[in-house]
C-alpha cells in the first residue's frame, strides 16, 4: 500500500472529525428544506421541530363500551349493593351528544365515543347488568375520569410533538395524521454518485475477458445508499484515465442533484497516484484524509470540493462496502440531519467460537456466521482472502475488534453488526 | 369485547397454524415471479435459486501489488540471503499477461491483475528491493499460491450461490453483478389494501368535530406496509355501515394487485357485529381466527376468501400497530416466502427498569423508552391508557410478556424489539 507520507494513517473517528471540521454545515442545511407527502415520509428527517396545532383526542372519549355516567353515582357499588341507573339514551359514534347526564342517569357508549356533558367516567358492559329497557345495575364503582382519555391527554395543543432531526416511523407517520399534517417540511433526499474506476472493471451484461472482471461495487454500493434512504446516481465505469476522472468528477460536482460521490477502485498503483492528484486539483480543500487504520479499508480517501464530500473507496468490493458501512454512513447520518437513535443499527449479541489474533493499531472488521448451538448464539468468523465477495455474501454481519486490541477469545461476548 | 362464542382466544401461533393449513402456498406461488433489474433489486426476495454460471474470479488473481513468479524460486531467501529476479515486463490490468514465466523471472503486477503461465504467487512490493531496471531482490519466501485468488476461489461454476428465498442484501446484489445477473427472477411485490371503518373517522384534511378522529390507521399501517417491502394501497375510510363494507372488500378481492386486506376498527359494538358477517359472507372459508390472546390486540380477525387473507385490526392505532408487528408481518413474510434471517428484526438486551404486573395467559407488549444508566442500557415501560397514539410515538421498542409469565421483574435482562 502506497500511502502519501503527508497523510498518516488516522482512526475514522479522528477521520471524521477532520471532515465535520472542514464542512460547512450551516450553509449545506440553509436549503435543504421540502415538503413531503404524509404518505410517502416514512423514515424521511423533519426538517422543522412540529408543534400540535391540537388537543388530541380533542374531546373526552371512552376506552371502553359501557355507560358513561357520574362516577359518584357508583361509588360502594358492589354484587350485593348495586347502583341503579336511568339509561337516557346512546351516544353515536360521530356525533356530539346532546344528552346532558345528571346524577342517577347513565348513556350507553362505545370505545372511541364522547362523553356526553355531565358524565366524568364510563363503567364496562361487563360490570353491569340490564334490567330493563331504562334501567341498569352498575355492580362494581368506578372512578373519575377511570376508561376515560381526557381531550388533552394524549397530546397537548402547542406541545412539541417531533424534534427536527427525528427521522419517521410508522407511529410517527400516525401521530402526524391524527394532527392533521398532510404534508411536512423534511430534509431533501441525499444525491450520491457512484463510481467505478479501472481498466479491468466491465459493465455486468458482458462476458469479461480473462483478467476482467465485472462492474461489482456500483451495484453493491447502489444498493447501500438506497439503503440509507439516500438516491444513487449511478455513473458507470471510467478507465484509469486522470483526465478522464478529472472530467467526470468535475460534472458531478456541477449537478445540483449530487450531493456526495464515491469513487471505488482503481486497484492499480498507478490509478491511486492520479486519483490523489485529481482529488487534490478539484479542492479546495480537496484531500482531507487519506489513509484509515482499518482493515480492510486502509487506502481511504475523504475529500472535499465544493462543499461536496468525495470518498475514495478501496476497489475490492468486500472492503468498500465495510468502509460504507463504518465511514461512509456516518457522513451521510450527517448530512441527513438525523438525529442518533436505537435501532438505526442492527446488532445482536453472540460468543465468538474462535480466537482472533489482530494486529492492534487499526480497527479490524471481521465478518462472522451466526450459528445457534445449546441454545446460545455463536459468532462464527469466516476466513477468506481479500478480494473474495462470496465471504460478504455468506455472512450474516460483522464484528469489530478495536484499534487497541491485539485480539479476541473463544467464548468472549461479541456485539454482531448485522447486514 | 363481545367475542363471538364460537372462537375462542388463541394464542398467535396456534392463530398463524389455522391461517397455515387454510391456505393454498402451492397456488399462490405458482403466478409469484416476475424479473428484477439488479439495481431494484435490494430487499427482493429471489424466486429461483442462483446457479453460478462461471468461476469468480475467473483467473489466477493478485491480491497485492507486488512481483509475479515462481514460489519455488524464494524458498529459503531472507535478508542476509535473498533471491535475485529478472523483471521481463509489467501486467497491464485487464490485459492478458502474454509474458511466460520461468524460473529465475518475475513480472510486476497490481492488486487485481491476472497472474501470467508459469507463476503461482506473487511477493508483496514491500519485501523486495530494486537492484537495477531488471533485476530485484526477494527478502523473504512465499509459499505456493500465496497473495493470489485463484480463479475459482470465490466462486465455482455451477455452485449454487444463493437458495430461492433468499431476500437480497447490498453485498448479495454485488455478488450477482460479478456472475452477471442483469435482471433476476424475484416474487412479485406484495399488494395490500387498508381500509379504515368508522364513523368517528374522517380524512386528515379534515377539521375533526367533537367526536370525531382523523384517520390515523390508513397512514401507520401504510407507513408499516412500506416498511416490509410490499405496497400499500389506501383505499379510505368506510362508514358503519354493512353494505359498503361488503361492497368495498368484493372490489378488493377482484382487483388482482391486492394480495391481502387489512381492515382496521370500527370501534363500536354494532359494527365489529357486522363486520364478522361480512367476512363470514366473503368466504369460504371466511373467518378462521377472531380474538387473540394479546393485549392490546384481543379483537383480531383472520380471515381468507378467494385465498386472499382479509386482517380485521383494532381500532386503536396502537393496537393495530402492535397487531400488525406480530401477527400481519408473519403472514406477509410467508406471503413474500422470504427465509426467515438475523436482522430481519431488530433487538436490543436491555434490563428492566421497574416491574410489570400480568395478567398471564395473554401475551402482553408493553412500550418501553431505551435509556443509558451507568454504561447499562435499561427499558423504561410507558404507562399510558389505551387508545393513545403519542405512548408509541415516544417509544423506542417494545418487549413481551409472554402467555405463561405472571410478569416481569425490575433488574430482569428483557428483548427490546426496536421501531
Amino acid at each position: 500500500m502506497m500511502v502519501n507520507p503527508l497523510f498518516k494513517l488516522m482512526t475514522i473517528v479522528d477521520g471524521l472529525q477532520i471532515f465535520r471540521d472542514s464542512f460547512d454545515y450551516k450553509r449545506y442545511f440553509a436549503n435543504r428544506n421540502e415538503e413531503s407527502d404524509l404518505k410517502y415520509a416514512l423514515r424521511r428527517v423533519l426538517a422543522e421541530d412540529i408543534v400540535a396545532m391540537e388537543n388530541i383526542p380533542g374531546f373526552n372519549r371512552s376506552t371502553v363500551d359501557g355507560y358513561a355516567l357520574k362516577a359518584s353515582d357508583t361509588f360502594g357499588a358492589s354484587g350485593g349493593l348495586p347502583a341503579y341507573l336511568e339509561v337516557t339514551g346512546e351516544i353515536k359514534m360521530s356525533e356530539i351528544p346532546s344528552l346532558l347526564i345528571r346524577s342517577g342517569q347513565a348513556v350507553q357508549i362505545s370505545t372511541g365515543g364522547m362523553l356526553p356533558e355531565g358524565a366524568d367516567a364510563v363503567v364496562m358492559l361487563e360490570y353491569t347488568e340490564k334490567i330493563d329497557k331504562t334501567m341498569i345495575e352498575v355492580n362494581r364503582p368506578v372512578a373519575a375520569w377511570e376508561n376515560v382519555l381526557k381531550e388533552d391527554e394524549d397530546i397537548k395543543k402547542d406541545e412539541i410533538v417531533f424534534k427536527k432531526g427525528h427521522s419517521l416511523r410508522p407511529q410517527d407517520i400516525g401521530l402526524l395524521a391524527a394532527l392533521g399534517w398532510e404534508n411536512i417540511p423534511v430534509y431533501k433526499k441525499i444525491g450520491i454518485a457512484i463510481i467505478s474506476t479501472g481498466d479491468e472493471i466491465v459493465p455486468i451484461y458482458s462476458l469479461p475477458k480473462r483478467g476482467q472482471v465485472r462492474d461489482i461495487n456500483s451495484y453493491a454500493l447502489g444498493a447501500e445508499v438506497e439503503e440509507t434512504g439516500c438516491i444513487p446516481y449511478y455513473r458507470g465505469i471510467i478507465a484509469d484515465n486522470e483526465i478522464a476522472l478529472e472530467e467526470e468528477l468535475s460534472q458531478c460536482l456541477k449537478q445540483n442533484e449530487i450531493d456526495m460521490i464515491l469513487v471505488s477502485g482503481g486497484s492499480s498503483v498507478g490509478s491511486r497516484d492520479y486519483t490523489l492528484r485529481v482529488l487534490s486539483h478539484l479542492g479546495p480543500p480537496g484531500i482531507l484524509v487519506h489513509g484509515l487504520a482499518l482493515k480492510p479499508g486502509k487506502p481511504t480517501i475523504i475529500s472535499l470540493s465544493q462543499q461536496k464530500p468525495i470518498i475514495g473507496l478501496p476497489g475490492h468490493p468486500a472492503s468498500a462496502l465495510l468502509v460504507f458501512k463504518n465511514v461512509v454512513s456516518k457522513i451521510i447520518a450527517d448530512l441527513k440531519g438525523e438525529i442518533p437513535r436505537y435501532g438505526l443499527v442492527k446488532t445482536i449479541e453472540a460468543l465468538l467460537e474462535k480466537n482472533i489474533a489482530s494486529e492492534g493499531g487499526k480497527e479490524e472488521f471481521i465478518r462472522v456466521l451466526l450459528k445457534k448451538k445449546d441454545n446460545q448464539l455463536w459468532a462464527v468468523p469466516i476466513l477468506g482472502k481479500s478480494g473474495m465477495i462470496s465471504t460478504l455474501a455468506k455472512a450474516d454481519g460483522y464484528i469489530k475488534v478495536d484499534l487497541n486490541q491485539e485480539g479476541l477469545y473463544k467464548g468472549e461476548k461479541v456485539t454482531v453488526n448485522l447486514f
